[in-house]
């Protein structure tokens, strides 16, 4: 497993981590497989869109914070339970194909990370699975 | 990976794509492992649920055509920041478990592909992994 | 594959299912690889969120209820569609690292059943992969 840190500036931001996914799988020398990504915080999450726009992030950010409101009535003593169910509807992981030693995305597809309760430190967990025996 | 195309009709409709991951899963002749399916796209997704009654996906599309109004004050110029939010809500990716050379369901399960802005042309990528060694 | 079964006693509710999941994880004698979990039910989901504080899974639950309420106008005839969207939102799977034997989990990271049409018996399925040749 490796294991790369980002810094959020921001409550709320999508943060564009493709450059550290692919160079991750680079680094790991699997020709083909899976790339597994996982973010070990219950108030952020992954996710994979559109990186050419910025308004698309940006876009998704602010709806996501109009269907849930910060101002919703929650018990959770920390104030924090709309980032606790973004992290939820959006979940932990994303699993990536792997192929000729790199990781598969659609064209305008990039990989980002969630920040829902920041600014923080955060982590972001990769493990790669071979599949040169079998690959299919 | 292997990869299959679906033409959509509508902006909005969830396709049945059951019968083309049972083909590819048992085409691949894996008996024991994982099928992963990946769309490409960042303003579709794919999703299991209930298939026998067609109501249940055409509630699941209203749902969030009510849920994320198209509506919305968005900033993305193409006017589809909402299929994008669903995009990410639903997720682009599917794991199912094979066993004895099957995908594995529960009973009421199918496996859909979520058209948010559509019509359009569109792939699916399904990617196996091998597991007869380590089966458990 | 291996199975596990839960009993829900409300209509919705998250069961912290985390220690039968190391168990099953333990069981298998992989040092190293994934584990993924599966819901075979189209009105439950799989979910990874804080478990400290047992007021973040409420939250969550009653938020999901006010976001989706089930008296929206659905067409289905059993009143549950609801219980479906919930399902797709949060999703029918989760994907864990697998490390020395164990699963791994961020801080405050539990693993969730999550019930959306409950009281009912549920099952939950394990898949192991194996990834001792080729971890990175």
């Amino acid at each position: 497993m490796r294991k790369f840190r980002i810094s959020t500036s921001r409550r709320e931001q999508m943060v564009d981590i493709t450059s550290q996914v692919q160079r991750a799988v680079g680094e790991s020398r699997f020709s083909s497989g899976l790339c597994v990504l996982y973010c070990p915080h219950t108030t952020a999450a992954l996710t994979v869109n559109e990186g050419a726009d910025p308004d698309v992030a940006s876009d998704i950010i602010s709806g996501l914070a109009r269907l849930i409101p910060r101002s919703w009535d929650f018990a959770h003593h920390e104030g924090n339970s709309d980032a606790h169910m973004k992290a939820t509807l959006v979940g932990p992981t994303q699993i990536l194909i792997v192929e000729n030693g790199k990781p598969v995305l659609g064209t305008w597809q990039r990989v980002f990370f969630c920040e829902f309760d920041g600014p923080r430190n955060r982590s972001v967990y990769i493990s790669m699975m071979n599949n040169e025996t079998g690959a299919s």
